[in-house]
């Protein structure tokens, strides 16, 4: 394959911070300018890793998932999703723009649930190896404002999402950390208008292509 | 909680060795000596556990399972089975028989599948903690005998079953090796008549209790 490598862009962020609607509006902006583009999410992405989050998802009211088992169940997912769609993809010079990838571990199931971090570098080495993404794009906003969005969705919450303030609290807290450590992460004030987040995501996505 | 904590003892083997009927036999043998047992299998074990063991033994035709995905899942498993049921039944001083444990993941997915040895230690580590069987018996039987047992149940195969000779040569040899490595194994001849192997499994087990 003689193509130049893919870029892969994931977005992060809580519930009801504009994930879906921006990750469509980027892959149409970069369409109309030529990039080949694939979206996907995690956990999911592939037949076999979206059973697997339909498992990490589901309540089981006879039985709590342990946290190991969840964190494990991630990575699962994860491994499959990289292996047979995420690296073919970037291999192929498609562009692949990512809802959540190991950001949201360390948020949610590090920083949130309080699994040692070096549990979750430990598996994130297994899977990932080198692969990271060239840019990640937090899309920030206060709790109040994720959770009035969800709750005009009107949809049912899953396992994760019915978890108690103080956990998504930590989860932001882990946000920002993670912000602070890495230089791939720009930080999208998402409580603003959405003309001026999508500005900011262009703004932060054009450097990494000859996009205008 | 006073009680003595339980013995874990695991089988291991092939297909058609004979583990299912030994370990009724065992827990039978154990109960009539007043001993409180439960026998459990892996992958599974658990609600959670056996919706994984349905998702990892699945064939999927549109896609393939990667190896490390299929090794994360088989430590997810295993980590719900541990916190779930295992662990509190060995603190609560009940003898847990399983039929599989993690010598069938350096078996099948290291010796067999090939998957690095460091990948699986790394994993166990981080699932086990320091719990380890305190007896392993190993049913030890030329492929073609396990091979014969199986086509005579009738039984479908699954994702793992359906692999070629040269994979379950490598598994056997895998087996040989954590024999050769690991006091807590014991290798039972599985081709004898089923009266000399229930003997030799008692005289493996009688030491762990004041049994007789």
């Amino acid at each position: 394959m003689s193509a130049e490598r893919g870029r892969f862009i994931t977005f992060e962020g809580g519930e009801g911070v504009g994930k879906t609607t921006n990750i469509q509006f980027l892959a149409d902006w970069l369409r109309q300018r030529g990039v080949d583009v694939m979206t996907t999410r995690e956990p999911g992405g592939t037949e076999i890793a979206e059973l697997i989050r339909d498992r990490l998802l589901k309540a089981h009211h006879g039985e709590r998932m342990s946290d190991m088992a969840e964190l494990l169940l991630m990575f699962a997912a994860r491994a499959q999703h990289l292996d047979a769609l995420i690296r073919p993809a970037l291999a192929a010079g498609q562009w692949v723009l990512c809802d959540r990838f190991t950001d949201s571990t360390w948020a949610y199931q590090g920083y949130g649930r309080g699994l040692p971090l070096s549990d979750i570098a430990q598996l994130k080495s297994l899977v990932q190896d080198d692969l990271e993404p060239d840019l990640t794009l937090w899309l920030r906003a206060p709790l109040a404002v994720g959770r009035a969005r969800v709750a005009g969705r009107g949809e049912l919450t899953d396992r994760i999402e019915a978890e108690q303030d103080a956990f998504f609290q930590r989860v932001e807290q882990g946000f920002a950390q993670l912000a602070d450590e890495h230089a791939r992460i720009t930080t999208i004030d998402a409580a603003l208008p959405l003309p001026q987040v999508q500005a900011a995501i262009v703004a932060a996505v054009a450097p990494l292509g000859e996009l205008a």
